[in-house]
């Protein structure tokens, strides 16, 4: 039986995220910024996209949550990320970390490891390999290569969790979350959100939606995710193809209710 | 009673820009150039987006408008917005600026201004505050924080037409235009443009076109308002949700004809 | 009569690109990344956008082919194009150049020449005078403002195959594929893809897929352009205006079956 009362906290969140608005200052990918302001929008936050290092920290500082995406990645765009992320830090700004081909190229892992260890992401969502990619090897933490089940994923998060002191998410057929000492798991979604680009950046751009308006890292992402996973299903619904099912879930991220969504969420602790 | 003369037109700019085709060079922020190109083209215009330093001079001496975007500001960019406008003033090409998140940044509102005092824009169209923002404190305009009234913001509008001899345009719920002797107002629209991101980086380009067709700030601005504002309308007609009415959006863009704009643009003087 | 064996080619790429999932590594413009990367998911291939110095050579080494766009063009860019390009051809991964704008602006002219010149593309494509405005000056090939006529265009497109020791595809109402060897003609198409913008970028794309699955630059680019222009006449059949046409056109990519391919694909020899 999947757990009512996070159901019901995702159903709350949501209500908040469209009552209060809350602003996501994104410092994101090329590919993906203007599928996820819609995004952002369609659920009820607040999206601004600002990467210039002369305003990152001034935008922080009005910001709800801060999402950080390295999928086009480029040395000006880090030196602002740190900055950004820094501030965050001491705003006590939520900050999500999208470690977009982290494990693919030296640049990008490289890059979110500063992100989590120069300064420090609250959550961190990417597929297995991009998430694990983040644990040094000699760290203890088994390598992504090494993973061949949902208990070794499951392990490994546990551990990057408490050696981060952050909230790892890994999204894939199912979604797992862990602080190192709750750990989550979402059933939501469909196969056709993989035929859409940036669906995993628009994953977590919601968590950032959702992180601005509940505190606990774990409870937010777990409920963003089982919103996302359930807009999937419903496009699904209305279509078969990638083209009209990405915007079936713009529009479905619109019109969920809360009511829907308690019924819909398949969160297991 | 609307204008009907301004009626007439609005859909004689749309007839001139389907037939000219013009060539709109657009420096504009990362999140809405697809969708602007997509705008542009279905409305019956030629989009190009360049943004180097070596090469906007000699873009926008092809163009029929420069539009000037400050949505995703960076150093070079504004460097490279500051030598196209020049070039544009003195080619005579008319320039519009939306810029966008001024107020809200030291950096976007310091630049919007170098755009409006080191060089010229025709136009500039934002929110109130945006707009507003341009006015330097002191300078006898008042701030945007003290304006409670459509009055106050005409006055406001009025005052910083004069000062920047050129043509501001507040939109939200009404639009206003005015070269600080004539002013028009605009009740097209439809509330879920502001659920889709760049609605009004597109009015912007909107305002690039009829620019190239019509030599009149105003009366171009008011009509490509009209015009967009109407299509904004016929979208909310198919579509209740944001990700299905974006794509209404450009279609209503094509399809509108002459005739229906001439009965649907709603202008006040 | 069109060619079968090409047409039955055509579907056996598509299904080649379908179970192998190539990775096409793209280095575009801002414009239409997102879309590019969604056409790509939705004929089948993997896309990635990466642009950064100091990561193009170790993602192009991943990839299966490699895409340029030249469409919005600044110098860090074009040093990176080379970076990735000099890397692809020593690893022998074809190389796809989309020269976007070249022939409009200086800037744009020198880098595709650039491109061809100090290091090699396997194709070349794009309209006449973008693709023909890599011939020099006096180079024995005939500039584009000379060409009237099919035969002259093909012509001067033999020449500079012959001269790049490369495959040009100059893509329009009829497209024209050639090597200076074999020349080939695809038939398919619709008038509306010139309503959205990025469709020539897109069909670029669809190059690279297919060069990733069939080494011969003549047959891929053919059969590519077959199966993206008969994706074009599926879009119009459902939609008659661009923003419905466009998510049409992908979720068409998505959807038809080497059975349709084959007998759709129009080319001839």
């Amino acid at each position: 039986m999947f757990d009512q009362k996070l159901a019901k906290r995702a159903a709350d969140n949501l209500a908040a995220v469209r009552e209060k608005r809350p602003l996501i200052h994104n410092i994101t990918n090329y590919v993906v910024m203007n599928y996820t302001a819609n995004a952002l929008l369609a659920c009820g936050a607040s999206p601004v996209m600002a990467h210039a290092e002369e305003e990152v920290e001034e935008m922080v500082s009005l910001a709800g949550a801060l999402v950080i995406n390295i999928g086009t990645l480029s040395a000006p765009w880090i030196e602002s990320m740190i900055k950004a992320v820094k501030r965050a830090n001491q705003l006590k700004v939520p900050v999500i970390l999208d470690p977009v081909g982290a494990g693919a190229t030296s640049l990008r892992t490289k890059t979110s490891r500063r992100l989590v260890e120069e300064v420090s992401a609250t959550v961190i969502r990417g597929n297995a390999s991009e998430v694990l990619s983040l644990a040094e090897k000699g760290s203890g933490t088994k390598g992504v290569e090494s993973i061949h089940t949902v208990e070794e994923a499951t392990d490994a998060a546990v551990s990057l969790a408490r050696k981060l002191k952050g909230t790892p998410a890994i999204t894939g057929k199912v979604d797992l979350i862990t602080d190192g000492e709750r750990t989550r798991m979402v059933f939501n979604g469909h196969e056709m959100m993989s035929r859409v680009t940036g669906t995993g950046c628009t994953a977590t751009a919601m968590i950032g939606a959702f992180l601005a308006v509940d505190p606990d890292p774990v409870e937010a992402t777990t409920t963003a995710l089982a919103y996302f996973g359930l807009a999937g299903e419903k496009a699904a619904a209305h279509s078969s193809a990638p083209g009209s099912f990405q915007i079936a879930l713009l529009d479905a991220l619109y019109t969920i209710d809360g009511e829907q969504l308690e019924e819909g969420a398949r969160i297991e602790l």
